[in-house]
């Protein structure tokens, strides 16, 4: 199997291949990319077509763990191998007002967004949208990269100017009580599964913490969530794991974002759930039958962003799990994750505030941390 | 990290230890040993000193996956790099006559035995043992090999010279009620952990099934055989996963043998159990917490021998977790095993004929098999 991008979701799924009997290959721009540690790495641009074709040799299927992988090269791939998720969802995914877009086209609701490509256009979406505001590039960011919350209409245009004036996007800002993502899975056949929504916390724009289930999650918000992923899914023709992040607002959900791949906030399912999210996005495309989604007791996904704890404190704390991906320590890098599981979520409540603690996050969840969790935000 | 030998245990160990941050290089005599699918392999004879020394080049610790690595070998490597388990632990085990003696020794009930190097011997050994019994090389035998049921006089003397007059064992043949093992760890710093006992299947000396925990588990015997295992962790001043298998018989353990690795009967843990074998053994040899045995729900896990079974059919049923070592399929050559995972042990139950279907063991339990299982042998 031909994966796009070298990075831990790449090592991720590979790790969960090889008890499949797969094999892997990753085609990174970096000669460091930590895939490269599990698997036969392959050094070239993605917009390289030498690359590409020494890339291709002799695999059976490509997939891709990096969704600003250029629609070009995975059309390139797509002429002689099957590249699943398919290129529509990379197209969609890689413009947020597509995105959007797409997802309200769908009867899926979003926050108000206006496109925005120029001072004039700001005026009219400032209009349609109201203040406060995000204004966000259409492509490329990623980790809280490429946006500007605006508070007037001056911060608006000093945003426009930072952000470069074209091919941007205004969305309203929306007073949310809880980011929430959903983990779906579609096989080839039309099969369908889902995780249990998950409740996201961000610092920096960086997610910093996963809890899964999301607290108190009830079953109208969880089955909410899957109809919007069902008509997404079946718009796309879609086959793997593809994540929707929304917002929360009582019993609503707005679509935030989507990535046609496996996800960040569904690294807890390595251990929180029957079946991870890297296996069951590897059944899916290769047309096997999915694996169940059920959790396994409670679940913490706190991510590791430039930090490397003590190994020993870490696996000290009962039920927690070390993935370290092999990275060099650079602050704002996501190097490793530690998911902690609990049978109950009242010990997952008792030990959150030692696990933010050794991931360098102690006050991202109930205002001041080490003082104990005090329940979801909302 | 360095492991002697590169079979399906090595492969494990080595994609449990990719997310501790570890890497890993095997030595194995075969070119095709298949942990190099998923690490650096050295292709040399455990006897030759020039692949011993380019396999130790750069390395920090070495284990090993096959207790039948000569012990000059590892006493080399020992001479300059740390070596675990400890080599006693290695030329116990190499030798069925020192490792029972070694038990007795430390009050560890074993069924009756004697040692026997001509004909001689046997006689004495007939006496002290009584029939029926088993005559057993003392070295090198594994997966059945190397032994025979004698019931009288006459089949002993032939098996005696089948199986070469001297360096064997006599050993009473126990009508057990069943076969159950023990993995237990032990860290660097002396820190314990069991995992509960399981319940083990032959067929042609080859294991086939482990039901884990054991069906009917008393808490006493839990005990039993725990006591047994600190004395002899303690004893061989241990690091990593000793697997010790015994006869149950009533509420007796009578010793059978002991592997001082990671052990076929301990796959399970891999979804099974909060912290799997493979990762407990590096955690204790790196001399790192150890951590949580705790079972998750139950377990059967089947070994694929000679057998390829259709992925789909394996992967359709709700909780089996598929894992295959990328081995050429030869008859009586485990190259894989299936785990199924239930949250219940009725749930189990139910699916367990499904499961032995799949593996090529149908009538491994309860008689005809199909038909239900009807609960353990006893």
């Amino acid at each position: 199997m031909g994966i796009l991008g070298g990075g831990q979701l790449g090592r991720m799924l590979a790790l969960a291949g090889y008890p499949l009997g797969l094999s892997f290959r990753f085609l990174d721009p970096s000669p460091e990319a930590c895939a490269g540690q599990v698997g036969e790495l392959c050094v070239g641009e993605f917009a390289d077509l030498e690359a590409l074709s020494r890339f291709a040799q002799g695999l059976d299927l490509v997939t891709y763990e990096f969704e600003n992988v250029p629609v070009e090269a995975a059309k390139r791939l797509a002429q002689s191998l099957p590249v699943f998720p398919p290129l529509k969802a990379l197209e969609v995914a890689q413009d947020r007002l597509q995105e959007k877009s797409f997802m309200r086209a769908l009867g899926i609701p979003t926050p108000p967004f206006h496109p925005v490509d120029g001072e004039g256009d700001l005026k009219d979406a400032l209009k349609a949208v109201g203040l406060p505001a995000l204004l966000k590039t259409r492509r490329g960011g990623y980790d809280g990269k490429g946006q500007a919350l605006v508070r007037t209409e001056g911060e608006a245009l000093e945003a426009l100017k930072a952000l470069g004036e074209k091919g941007l996007l205004l969305e309203g800002f929306v007073p949310f009580d809880r980011e929430v993502s959903l983990l779906a899975v579609r096989g080839r056949d039309g099969a369908l599964a889902f995780y249990p929504l998950v409740e996201n916390h961000h610092r920096g724009g960086i997610l910093r913490l996963s809890l899964a289930p999301a607290p108190g999650l009830a079953e109208a918000l969880q089955r909410k969530a899957e109809a919007y992923a069902r008509e997404a899914l079946r718009a796309l023709d879609y086959a793997g794991v593809l994540a929707l992040e929304f917002f929360q607002v009582g019993e609503e959900l707005l679509f935030n974002e989507m990535a046609p791949r496996v996800h960040n906030s569904g690294h807890w399912t390595l251990e929180g759930a029957e079946t991870s999210q890297f296996e069951n996005h590897l059944r899916a495309i290769l047309g096997l039958p999915l694996g169940s989604t059920a959790p396994r007791g409670f679940s913490a996904m706190a991510n590791l962003i430039g930090l490397k704890p003590d190994w020993a404190e870490v696996l000290a704390l009962e039920g927690a799990h070390l993935h370290w991906y092999g990275k060099g320590v650079r602050p704002g890098r996501k190097v490793g994750h530690i998911t902690l599981r609990r049978d109950t979520w009242e010990e997952l409540q008792r030990d959150l505030p030692r696990l933010l603690a050794l991931a360098g996050s102690p006050g991202i969840i109930g205002g001041k941390g080490g003082e104990g969790w005090t329940g979801p935000s909302a």
